[in-house]
């Protein structure tokens, strides 16, 4: 049976960090689906279609990387789609303690999700989104950190 | 004479993990004082009034547990009722960190508060409110983290 | 390609908690190998051998679940084993730094390795072998931290 | 009924951090019984039957601290002597994940035993045995960490 | 050539904490330009111009401690002022992942740039300004917090 | 006045995160003293004598950086060697706390002393001496994480 994951984030903007998790992550599941959640009611900094957009176009050469954006709880979406998996990256122990709460909750709302942990990087690991955000409204160049030009 | 705790928190909701030290609180204590911060211009999600009166009710066979609202500093609500004690629960090491700033910060305002920690049974330090917030935003059921029905 | 990962450690002894991770790593790889690190010069608790066979024994009815004891790097038993991944489960914080830092190593060593982690089932995040063999010490009953009879 | 603490260590030395716990135990708990672990195969750097004494002798006005000396499970000597408290102090995260395992194992071991948890002043924080019996090895002052003279 | 550092901050109050760090700094570089960040549309409780004065008349005997209120990148702030270091102080290990991911990126923008950081003591560790606020808006005395009068 | 620190350690080996330490460390400092603390009761993996020669050689353009072998404690060395700072790295949480205890009780034993952190560079920060000796000890090629040849 063909695994499927969710790398589920608000990627706003979708890092370095992100991309080295999504790769990775093909090396295990057979496809990974990057769940950008969204709210009407959330504001972001980068236009969420967009970031879609973008993200889709970075890895135009993966058949098996798709990029949809979702309003509703992982662990539904991952069943809609039929992922037993959900992907996810750990860049540091602040990081861990959250991905843990997280993950129970979300094998409690749907026995048969397992998520997956890899390491981020140790070059990415520093890069967090919303550095980016503050970053990119002083304007300065955040090309080190995107993949793709924003 | 008789010892009594104060156990603050915002509550929105409370939880098993929350009930889960109570009870054993109890253990420790002669009476628990359940003290839902709130103040007019925090937004919670579920109304602070009906939360009251929901845990008060889960307590009902425990007449040494108490349940109020207050809009004041802890250390001061504990001086009021004569609580000697602050009562909280550990979850993680991020809790720890805060928890920690917060006792300093209690035993400078008020010489006597001795804060006392428990740590959070395994099965409930992954639930806590602010996720089980976003679950029920999305209509999923919470029932199996929170003690009554909401 | 059949995915096979090795699960590294002393297990000395093997828990409730690495049996839930080689369960839980059944649902990703094809095929896991347990991976018992032992060097002649280190005492153990638990005689290596007789873990062996407890262990394969209590996974019996897995055929792509086996156990081996190596005296090597586990980048290299990898390689030598044709398996592309290191299952790990984490507990907590101090796992997290502990096994990032292997982690990287490992990939260093050997870059077609990638390392994934599961976290450890809250019911068995406690139980480390450290512990138990405490317990054993002192002739305490170890049968609700382990998954075979000692 | 009497509550019964018991604050378990090595206690090699025993160091201010441990007396500002057992102090702020006696607010807490009716009788706290400092107990040193100690085993014959394990080698400290200051005599166990010595510093059993000078603890006693630092708390002789205090009738409800005793001092004893034990080898055995920590829960199997608090039910031994009708404690149903163990009391520990946190001064970091590192001994936080440290006492959250301990703490699930000994209420597997003897579900009666609540772990009550103080942290440890942040004067005394820094203060830990290993560091002073490196200082000691050299010569140096350690009357500074220690509540009496060694 | 001249050492100068910007302890860059919100200080939203300033704290005893922050007090400690400059002084510490001062052994270290010739000059601490303390950088208040500060956005128009950022709310503060209290007000920047005051809070710049109040630092700079609280430091009136150091030549060589300067304030400024800033709003850009800290990396650039500290090109334009020829200040090669950022000095930042450590509470805890929250603080430090935080801190972590920060001096990375600000490497990144400038490859100058060196964060320094040093341990807060630990009577001041527990102390922050999100605390500080509470307690100032339920018109607590705040004064054991903050080097001067608010 | 000269600014002296010492960089103390075990540098058992010395690896390439300890050098990016010292060599940052002298955009600081007019002089680092690398100290290798040793005690000859102490067994290393390698000899202390032919590190103490390495390092130097790996330094050898530098003539502000200094090796030297000690057995006493590091307060008492920057003291007899007029140095008034230490200068660590810090790698991750783990070692935030070690280094906190650490530094508060050489602040201790010494007034004077300030204890001085730079975070390791992110892809130095996993590599540990620890983790090398096990490397080494089968043989592996240890020389992308030691500067010089072993």
């Amino acid at each position: 049976m063909s695994k499927k994951a969710i790398f589920p984030g608000s990627f706003d903007p979708f890092t370095k960090g992100h991309e080295d998790i999504v790769l990775r992550g093909l090396k295990i599941f057979d496809e990974v689906i990057i769940g950008i959640g969204h709210n009407s009611k959330k504001i972001r900094h980068f236009d969420v279609e967009k970031m879609a957009q973008l993200i889709q176009h970075n890895f135009l050469k993966f058949p098996n990387i798709k990029v949809i954006v979702y309003d509703e709880l992982t662990a539904n979406l991952a069943k809609k789609h039929g992922a037993n998996y959900i992907l996810r990256g750990l860049r540091n122990t602040t990081d861990f303690e959250y991905e843990n709460s997280i993950s129970q909750v979300n094998r409690n709302l749907n026995q048969e999700i397992e998520t997956v942990f890899l390491i981020t990087s140790p070059k990415y690991a520093a890069v967090n989104s919303s550095i980016i955000r503050e970053i990119h409204k002083y304007g300065a160049d955040i090309s080190p950190f995107v993949p793709f030009k924003l």
